[in-house]
């Protein structure tokens, strides 16, 4: 290829492919290039296969309530580890399937091999030299690896140590099994392998997990996991490969498991890349500075999308990210995008999730603060699944929500309720204005909007977001 | 008493309740009178208790999905539906418990007894006449039970016939019973009853259910309802006692069972109240005219609310009944209220609910109708939940969200979280301004908010609520 190319796209992952259904809207002269396997880390390795992991898992973990309930037996179930992660694996193959349709007829315009960066607008792939107008960096991220204490060859350390990349392919998985990390991933399959009967113990250097920054909400999640698996936080864990697994230390505690999950983030897929070709001053992680709202590099023509930017590793984000940057790449001037309120989820059970401002950001002087705890809520309790706290901040006087963190039964629905709160700058009162049907979970809600409204000035009598308790559990 | 009292409420359910605790703000000269057992009927014999079973249900029937999530042992499973239902009976004690609390230290101004009007503000209980400034009708309502073909007691037909006033009462349940009637309740507990391992075979006169009027939705949620149970629509059932339980007839089929759950809705505790006596007009059902703003009847100085007053009979709709009419009997003029977005659950599974608008009300060729289908939607199959479908029904041109009804996994969450767009009068591309976290079941109200979108005119590029879908399965 001598011509110049419009856009050339590092990465078919979900942020290149959020690029390139909008690059193909406005030329047909571009490429897409990937590395290794196409199909989004997403459906391969992500967020597919590990909630189809814990949907098994919780399903497993509810028998516990059964007795209560009045159902007998559970005591006799059992699982069958490797039928769960075949079922994980069959589901996830349709699911990458579904991700590779978007580029199966893209012909010599999808290209497999490893790109580098040449310069501003040369690329190298294959041993060709490709020459383009844009260049959207969408090269993703791949788990952290952790440092072992005797050096140890990684090829066959693959059953000891494992990450995303590797768990979903065990045929089967040891009886004991230690995780290191508590961020969304180490969270979601150390309570999900727990359930599966796994016995697990967990390590984090971190003693906040989630990203929780609220005490209260992080101390009311690591109690509620602590009574699942023992947790070892605050200290670093070092890895040795020995003859029965791997032994995990921490100067304290020394223990001996199976395998090992390392769930200590990802990194963004830069080495190699060439981005010090573009000319522009990287950072430590060696990442160029990337505008969030117009995720180009600089004030260069090349643009970075999705995990690969070193911001948040989430799909969603990174969905906008590549959107964002394959409009932006076919533009003269780039337009700038006002970015989504700020949303996390974890899929633990009780869910872990914040919205909008952490109470770390805020001004804690400057906030107001409403709190509900569920283990009196109605709907909960009828559920058994009352356990958890959900936290409201608010701007006083005039009540504005400014985030939320929380560790709550459907704690995914709630954050999408309180995420378009926030979305809207609606205040308190507007959410106490809504119906809130019974029993729900929201109810539980209700009671912190409550808490929070009541430490606002008073108003209008005639409005209905006065409506105040019964303080009785039946009716909130 | 010679005194004239500010206030007399008639009734300490959830309404009359509300009343109370505005009144209780406002005077210490008031009386609540209360017929039969104190404590709401939600407590009682409606939300709460019927929820509860529901829980037991549902975890029972999950052992359907547990073979394939590698769960093994499922078919040894049994239900001990007596526990069952002692376990309801437990947990609502102590939520009748509660709402006992807003009135057990009231002393004399509580009073058993039954309450009949005099004329405007003159009451008699108990061989005594009151006078108030002011009198809060909240008598509550009760189910309607349905004919007999031959004439039998009741008292002897309290384990034929059973009503949600008695089912929670039971020691033990028939193998085979039937329901009529397909509102919420008669849904909510024929699947509940299904799922617990009782045969169940369903009577309905009306075609449409749960308050249904989208022929999409109706359909759908009569197809899922129909595996699990047969339904016979369109007919009505007589019933007749005989030695073995209860012959219900429809003319063309004819079943005995062990005993019937009459689901046929509820009426106003309205008679020998003496409304007659206030002198103004009653409509048919013998319901004078209320202002659903002011709670208030015709111009007079008397408040009706709840379930007395014939409209809705759901909690949170009771509950702003009282408060406005706590509120407004003891103001010279009263405040007119503006009511909340209209909203209905049903605790079916998938879950079915209405929000804003009904289909019905709208102008067919003046509005613009989203859809989602739950079959391929990502988290549902990972959940084995992916049944169910979504209808949003926006305005032409601007987008603006109207209604929507759904059977749906989820539906208490994704029709709260549309109520709160509803109250806001927020378009279908301020929702797409949301962040959706993946993969979550709300990817798929997304859909339907999509399939809205693309029917409205080109908006501006540099919006991400423009964002489109990858159609791919794994990110939807």
């Amino acid at each position: 290829m001598d011509e110049i190319l419009d856009v050339i796209i590092i990465g078919a992952g979900s942020a290149g492919l959020a690029a390139l259904r909008e690059v193909q809207k406005r030329t047909r002269n571009f490429v897409i290039i990937n590395d290794g396997s196409w199909g989004t880390v997403c459906a391969r390795v992500g967020c597919m296969p590990s909630k189809t992991l814990i949907e098994a898992a919780n399903a497993f973990h509810r028998r516990k309530t059964f007795d209560e309930f009045g159902i007998r037996g559970g005591e006799h179930l059992t699982l069958d580890i490797a039928a769960a992660l075949r079922r994980v694996r069959g589901l996830r193959d349709g699911f990458v399937a579904s991700t590779l349709k978007a580029t199966e007829r893209l012909g010599e315009r999808a290209i497999s091999g490893r790109a580098r960066l040449l310069g501003v607008g040369r690329i190298e792939v294959n041993g060709r030299e490709l020459h383009a107008r844009s260049i959207i960096i969408a090269a993703g991220s791949r788990p952290v690896v952790p440092a072992l204490s005797r050096a140890g060859s990684w090829r066959t350390l693959s059953k000891q140590v494992l990450t995303t990349d590797t768990l979903f392919e065990q045929e089967a998985l040891p009886s004991h099994m230690a995780v290191l990390g508590l961020g969304p991933i180490g969270i979601e399959m150390a309570q999900a392998l727990s359930r599966l009967g796994i016995n697990m113990i967990v390590f984090s250097e971190s003693t906040t997990i989630a990203g929780l920054t609220d005490p209260l909400v992080n101390a009311v999640a690591l109690e509620l996991l602590g009574h699942e698996f023992p947790l070892h936080l605050g200290k670093k864990a070092d890895l040795d490969i020995i003859e029965s697994g791997v032994q995990v230390c921490t100067g304290t505690e020394k223990v001996v498991v199976g395998s090992v999950l390392a769930a200590l983030g990802r990194q963004p897929n830069i080495d190699d890349l060439g981005l010090e070709t573009l000319g522009i001053e990287l950072n430590e992680q060696g990442l160029p500075p990337v505008d969030p709202h117009t995720m180009q590099v600089g004030d260069l023509p090349v643009f970075m999308a999705g995990d690969a930017d070193g911001q948040t590793p989430l799909l969603h984000e990174a969905a906008d990210d590549g959107h964002i940057a394959g409009i932006n790449a076919m533009r003269a001037t780039p337009f700038c995008f006002a970015r989504r309120v700020p949303l996390t989820i974890v899929f633990s059970d009780p869910g872990i999730a914040t919205v909008g401002s952490r109470l770390q950001s805020l001004d804690p002087k400057n906030i107001l603060t409403g709190e509900v705890r569920f283990e009196h809520q109605s709907r909960a309790r009828a559920a058994q699944r009352n356990k958890g706290i959900l936290r409201l901040y608010g701007e006083p006087g005039s009540g504005r929500l400014l985030g939320a963190e929380m560790c709550t039964p459907a704690a995914e629905h709630m954050a999408h309720l309180l995420a378009l709160a926030i979305e809207r700058s609606l205040t308190v009162r507007d959410m106490l204005r809504l119906p809130f049907y019974h029993p729900v979970l929201e109810e539980g809600l209700r009671t912190a909007l409550r808490d929070l409204a009541a430490q606002l000035p008073a108003t209008d009598e005639s409005d209905l977001a006065g409506c105040e308790p019964f303080n009785a559990e039946a009716l909130e």
